[in-house]
């Protein structure tokens, strides 16, 4: 075993040349074998073995400096710079991030999570460089699919300006995490299939330099500048843009790749490595199917199929069934995911109503204006994307869909604690970030029906509005409870006395079991669905006030800026005589793990609410 | 006079096209006149005068669309739709916005403000034209300067994919409101100055095709798609990502402009219109400063010089010096600004360090993220950033900047109301947005010295911190309070009883007049410059709250996870026996008009705060 003799960063380069094949075959059985396990990214990890191998072997680590975009395929990284035993307990509570961590590794030079970052943290690393006269190289490592986001641009742009070496390697597997999207892939497209290139440029030279008119041509050419270059050299765009190309060249090739990052060391300025790789190359199942082995929960070796395959349908699977009948009922309901259409379910609306379905690729800030356009063209566009990924778009939200008071939907996935991804996906603050966006109204549903419910209202609903829900599972309990939703309003489902628990979205399931061990204990208690975050119902927290000594609100987001902090305010503008406390998210940040583990290490699980609640009620009666 | 029988849109049609000359004079005259006396955009309006001209005699108004982007550039527009009234109380209170508003005129078919949304917004109009079977065409003009944004790539991708038409209109005057930056600005330039391509594609085609090889080669040629476009047609950018490119025209030909636009609207697809502007075009002053003359202030015709030139300096000269001074103090300190290097103050650091000082181009995610990675190779990097256009990088400062804790200082400049530029420019959300993320801090200087304080300070301090002040004059009132900055304290500045006022930023000068009015009327009151928004001072409220029976809170920032919110959660969470009154700017956008009159408007000087203090004091005691 190779792989056994790699305990440090750099230990790859004591491995006989001769040997790397094997090496890479190694890790490709370990990844699988450690990601069927834990589950994971595979098929990213997979594509990039041998392009990080080769920059393991070009570089000096941690002298020189890596960013990985995104960061989910730092998989192979991480095994070279020591930290094997990781993998044991990969994205589980305590264990090894799934992502670049600085404080996981001095070879992790900047953390990443969310797309298309990457070039311009390498530039800012590249600025601190010179600035302090030191000399390492810096390389960012990014997918063609980073490159549909908008920030990639911009730090091209400016990429383009430097006069030190800057090392952009394009990881080009022609996928985001389904297919990718727009022109720029169409163009990385062009240039995979160009070899005729090399051939032309021989020809053209021939010809302009055998005949008379021809050194006329060729120092007009010369003169022209950049414009030899759009003949010979795939890569123009970049080219175009200021900075040097060099490619495309073989991503599973680890010889031409240490030889062409070496030669793009030499270069002043900003140099683009183009390298094409296989998304789940290796690994069957993953090369068929790459956008389920994208982000795989464990599955069987042999089959390739999930272990523990999910009974229950999730939120994700309710809102692409809802959107399939919305869809067929209304012609103007048109959706548009950015690079989502399997995470978000958007999959079956873009089978049946493919005129109607918009994949704009990883471009947030696009997507939201893009749907502001289409609705102030008539439409009733639903956006769906994850809580954490919104982020991207809060300008837009605020800027181009509120002001103007458009009737865009966000279907907000993802919203809450999200588990194994950790800090960067956590969906915990569109509660806080949407409230303060005049014009914007916000619900969460407390189970799969009021899911359903909610998409319809606010699809007719003429103003914007997020409907914003859990991964994983919906929740099926409080069958009963269906009252139509109306704007603002409240639902009560148990109304006794003492406390009354207001909750929303997903903590009203939690809520319901607080309910039921408060009683246990004892104590009597109401039970309040908040259905809508913005605006709140102040009459129902009125009513509560009225016949209960404690309002207790629980919401699945930060406490600045939250449903708690509204209830709150509600209570002292109407000079209500009530006892408050508020069950949310800690200011902190929250790493990766289970669900459930992290809700109990930041005391939001139902026996930590109940426990509280005693003790305060206790401590102030 | 033509303009005088301009009354509504179209009418520009009845015009014979030998006095199309006359008439954009004649809108010269009229726009520099007007805008001496109100103030407005000035240069990029003069420049846009001919291609405006040429839009609305080759289009059909309101039937076909036109997005403005950014928005500043459109008052020729709005002058050929009727609305040539309205420069009389241009952007003031109640007055003609400054902006295209779709609530003005049918003819604004989107509303802009921030900069590289109208590719996104134009392509969401085509999308819902083509899915409703209409036929209009539609147009979006974006400069080259919008164009360093992100987000415009990111539609330009997407625009691509399209089959039927849609029209970029590329209104390049080779500036952003300072100069322009980065790659692709160069890349442009090579084009304006690129006349040679036409004799190449003649000289090259001569002896391709005068040669036996020749035949061989031109059929190769095209084969290989788009590379024979490479040498003849300039703008093979566009090209290659998947665009048709019209151009470079003369945008101040009208003739030649409405030939190229006619010629776009028969192309099946994306087309990019490039048309070369000349920013301040007919008047000399706004020729030679173009960006002074971005966003004037009212002047006088015959010098250029502003009219009412201002005495008292300003935040952002104060910012400017102090940071003249950090940076000769200390040589980690570097500054990055997103194309507002007069904007922000920065100019002055940028001649004194030229290589610690960064202009990205309109490019906030690219800015915030870049500074993360400058802050991650051990420099002090300082964003000066307006407080609306850091909206744009909210993800950025959440996930690059905050989750690794990195050492970043936001001097966010225009925080609070704006004025003249009104909903879109309003820096009223910052406390609300940055107080959600983990590790952020934020304060906002009482007055200029505290300004200064706050910034070094903030220099030394480690972790990301948000310096928030407002436009225009700095407050060199309450000279002889300047206790040293320290992390959550606030300051007490008058400390009696019953009414303590704790403010922030701003709106401690207020609170200072609300004090003494107070008193004048009879009322005890302590004033307490509140500093720190996150974290606040606990302890300082819980001193009040022994001291005195109401505690009023005082920001410019929306009320939802403002600095109120905050006291409040604390007056609550420590169980405080206090009444509590917040005056925060409430939950709608703000229009544009004088500051004075908005924070009359929204109750938010001190005279609508002394009577809601009276009355609320009086109505509860």
């Amino acid at each position: 075993m190779f792989l056994e003799q790699i305990k440090a960063a750099n230990d790859i380069k004591k491995i006989d040349c001769k040997d790397y094949e094997q090496l890479a075959e190694e890790i490709r059985q370990f990844l699988i074998q450690k990601i069927s396990v834990t589950g994971g990214h595979l098929g990213s990890n997979l594509g990039a073995v041998e392009l990080t191998m080769a920059l393991h072997l070009a570089l000096d680590l941690p002298r020189d400096k890596i960013i990985w975009d995104v960061g989910h395929q730092s998989y192979t990284h991480k095994l070279l710079t020591g930290r094997r035993d990781g993998f044991e307990h990969l994205r589980q509570y305590q264990g090894m991030s799934g992502f670049p961590k600085r404080k996981e590794s001095s070879c992790d030079a900047f953390d990443t999570g969310h797309s298309s970052t990457s070039i311009s943290a390498g530039l800012g690393l590249v600025k601190a460089r010179d600035i302090k006269g030191e000399e390492h190289t810096v390389v960012s490592v990014i997918g063609d699919g980073s490159l549909t986001g908008g920030m990639a641009y911009e730090a091209m742009n400016n990429a383009a300006k430097i006069e030190s070496n800057f090392i952009i390697v394009l990881n080009d597997n022609n996928m985001s995490i389904s297919e990718n999207v727009g022109g720029m892939s169409k163009y990385l497209n062009n240039i995979r299939t160009a070899n005729s290139y090399q051939g032309l440029k021989k020809n053209v030279c021939e010809v302009l330099l055998g005949t008379k008119h021809g050194d006329n041509v060729v120092s007009g050419i010369r003169k022209a500048k950049s414009s030899i270059k759009h003949l010979i050299i795939p890569g123009m765009f970049f080219e175009d843009m200021g900075l040097t190309y060099l490619g495309p060249v073989d991503g599973h090739n680890i010889k031409a790749m240490v030889k062409v990052i070496n030669e793009a060391k030499r270069v002043k300025g900003g140099v683009v490595v183009h390298v094409n790789t296989q998304k789940g190359k290796g690994f069957a199942p993953a090369e068929r199917h790459p956008a389920r082995f994208h982000g795989a929960e464990p599955f069987d070796i042999e089959t390739g199929l999930p272990t523990k395959p999910k009974t229950k349908s999730s939120y994700t699977d309710v809102f692409s069934t809802v959107m399939c009948k919305l869809g067929q009922r209304d012609e103007q309901v048109v959706a548009i995911t950015a690079a989502m259409p399997d995470g978000t379910g958007l999959k079956r609306f873009r089978n049946m109503y493919p005129d109607r379905f918009f994949d704009v690729g990883i471009a947030e800030e696009h997507a939201v204006t893009f749907a502001a356009g289409l609705a102030a063209g008539g439409l009733k566009p639903v956006v769906a994307v994850y809580s954490s990924f919104l982020q991207r778009a809060y300008d837009q939200v605020l800027h181009d869909v509120c002001i103007q008071n458009l009737p865009v939907v966000f279907a907000i996935d993802r919203a809450g604690l999200v588990g194994s991804d950790g800090e960067t996906h956590q969906g915990i603050f569109d509660l806080s970030y949407l409230s303060s966006i005049p014009n914007m109204h916000i619900c969460a549903p407390k189970n799969k029906w009021e899911l359903s419910d909610m998409l319809k209202f606010g699809l007719n609903f003429g103003s914007p509005i997020a409907v914003r829900y859990p991964r994983g599972e919906a929740y099926d309990g409080l069958v009963g409870f269906r009252a139509p939703i109306e704007l603002g309003k409240a639902e009560w489902i148990y109304r006794e006395q003492d406390i009354a628990l207001f909750a929303v979205g997903s903590m009203v399931k939690t809520a319901e079991n607080v309910y039921a061990k408060l009683k246990e204990a004892g104590y009597k208690a109401s039970l309040i669905n908040g259905r809508f975050i913005k605006p709140i119902d102040e009459e129902a927290v009125i009513e509560a006030s009225k016949e209960h000594k404690w309002i207790v609100t629980m919401e699945e987001n930060v406490v600045s800026g939250g449903f708690g902090e509204k209830v709150l305010h509600c209570i002292y503008e109407k000079d209500l005589d009530v006892e408050f406390i508020p069950f949310a998210i800690p200011d902190a940040y929250v790493e990766h793990g289970n669900v459930e583990l992290l809700k109990k290490e930041i005391g939001l699980d139902a026996d930590s609410i109940v426990a509280r609640i005693i003790e305060l009620v206790k401590s102030r009666s």
